[in-house]
């Protein structure tokens, strides 16, 4: 039975040659091993390497060198950590590598890494949804005149929506930042789990989320439309972004026209992150009487496009302008600026400060905050 | 504004201390480069290794070593290559490293690898669908009273069924192998491309295609339900088959029920690789009026139940009861066997032998020759 189970193997991935040795054999069990005491141990397997460093969440402070074992596996142990997503990878003397024997990958605009949770006895980490009802997940594309081209975004469905037939929900439009794409808030923003969490717990209402591709200069995330020729990068949004947020009606009417939702303005939010929260600004000033709801997450918002458009949106104060940022954020100055204007002009809003700086866990927590008080 | 980019960065990847030296800046362009004769360049960066080897598709004759450049970078072209699909990883020192340049990455099982695309002027390679009307794709929870538990399963429906609500599809249920998941024909079988193209030139008929997740032990590929304990094995599908088997009516009423279908056995068709393959053979004899092709794609049909069932199944001749292996396929000879019981008894069936094993190329080209037969 083992030998037909590793013919499967090196045959399922044609890297024949040395699939054996290095992909099947070289398996260690489970990567990282999460302890009794919650602590996590990281193993590789590298006897002729110099030198392994752990880079990541547990890295803040520095690298951190693993040790060389007399099996050429090189480790280390974590103190007892929290309930959490952590994010990890090694560097092989100067190498960077993904953890071979670690099923949890994640990209970020061009770069993978490694992730795992850490769930304490009696705890729940709000990312995993195990035993709740699941929300389904849809890729869409949709005919974009003002782009020119059909452009692909991801709909989020509550559990609700399959189960009440006859139910109309309300709307969260949640744009990613630079380098980002309609994929980014589902891998990295783990907005699947925490809408099935916070909907199961009865904290946030049932919504539709709609998470559009906002870089007009790709129709899509890497491997859908295009022939390997996509490398997402910070240069992003490229293309024409204002095509993209003029054009904004059309994924509102798509989406009205395809769901069961409440189709008008108190059924209907938008929220973004740094690069996506600038557009959502711009968006909501646009669309000034199509969203209640408003959240800017660590967002760019470089001089606010001179105050313009703020007096029509504000004419009728949202029934939520919500800013949040990190005191490291490099973009923390930006929304010192646009708060003061806003605190000049009386328009309301409601601010959340947080420790750390432009990182998907304060995004992740942003997401929490916002969707507890929309709808 | 490098300067912010390069912030932005860091703060998004929460890997601070060794970002911005061996994430950002050692970013090579492009990786590979697909040169103008269609040969393509592989490099890495990695000054402190002493042996860097290439696996994959193109090292089936034995691993491929590169060669060090005064850079640091480490390099080897190859000969021109035909259209198509390419899978790689470096081996670095002993360590599999997937390619830091290259955005594209699989899983298979519990590994990760590269893959590239090369289109040769003037060709269209099959599983780049950029061009043609883009199918939709969905995530869908069901409850399965079989087995006990809420499942995930991949939807696939044609740009025709967006574009026209009033009208009626077919379904194909295709079923992946062991290891696999309701992800893998989507990720590396490419088969919203080959839907896409095989639509788009009228060679297979607008179809809704249903990849369930067929491992009981499991309820979702790993990163949805679980909170990082799932690690695919090639022991699967553990749990209890019998009860997917025999529980697969609520999938098919699932779609029926949410779906515009045709629900009929002519409008049905139940295809599946390796142990998927062995499932469809089970699934289409327990319920043999509800589909009318099948497809046995290098199927895992040891002893064929004895064969029990058939003589129903056969009784009404099925459309089409397709078989696919390559010559090199360790099933091979389970599948002359199968052929030798079907053809003493009488029962038609068509038969299709490739070069090659068991392998996702060989499995694309089934499905590829398969969805053009049916309905």
């Amino acid at each position: 039975m083992k030998k037909t189970i590793l013919s499967i193997f090196i045959a399922a991935f044609a890297v024949t040659a040395y699939a054996q040795e290095s992909i099947w054999a070289d398996h260690l069990d489970i990567s990282p091993i999460i302890n009794e005491d919650c602590s996590a141990t990281f193993r590789i397997k590298a006897p002729e390497a110099e030198n392994v460093i752990l880079v990541g969440d547990l890295a803040k402070e520095g690298n951190i060198t693993l040790e060389k074992g007399e099996d050429g596996i090189w480790s280390w142990s974590s103190a007892p950590l929290e309930t959490g997503i952590y994010s990890y990878l090694f560097v092989v003397d100067g190498v960077r590598t993904i953890d071979p024997d670690n099923t949890y990958v994640l990209r970020d605009v061009r770069s993978e890494f490694n992730f795992f949770i850490v769930e304490r006895p009696g705890e729940k980490c709000p990312f995993v949804s195990g035993d709740v009802p699941h929300g389904d997940l849809a890729f869409r594309w949709y005919d974009c005149e003002g782009t020119g081209n059909e452009r692909r975004l991801t709909v989020y469905t509550p559990a609700e929506y399959r189960k009440d037939k006859g139910r109309r929900f309300p709307v969260l439009y949640l744009l990613h930042g630079m380098g980002g794409d309609e994929e980014a808030w589902i891998s990295l923003g783990r907005a699947v789990q925490i809408l099935d969490n916070m909907i199961a717990s009865g904290k946030a209402e049932p919504m539709i989320v709609v998470m559009p591709n906002g870089d007009p200069a790709w129709d899509a995330a890497p491997g859908n439309g295009d022939n390997g020729n996509h490398k997402p990068s910070f240069q992003g949004p490229c293309g024409d972004e204002k095509a993209f947020i003029d054009s904004f009606g059309e994924i509102v009417s798509f989406i009205d026209s395809n769901y069961r939702t409440i189709r008008k303005s108190s059924g209907r939010a938008i929220a973004g992150l740094s690069a996506g929260g600038g557009q959502t600004m711009r968006i909501s000033k646009k669309f000034n009487r199509t969203f209640d709801y408003v959240g800017l997450f660590s967002a760019s918002v470089k001089d606010f496009d001179g105050g313009e458009g703020f007096a029509e949106q504000f004419g009728e104060d949202p029934e939520l302008y919500f800013i949040a940022i990190g005191k490291d954020d490099f973009l923390y100055q930006e929304n010192v600026s646009l708060r003061k204007f806003l605190d000049e002009k009386g328009y309301r809003y409601e601010y959340m400060e947080t420790e750390g700086g432009h990182t998907w866990a304060n995004w992740r927590n942003y997401l929490t905050v916002f969707i507890g008080k929309i709808f």
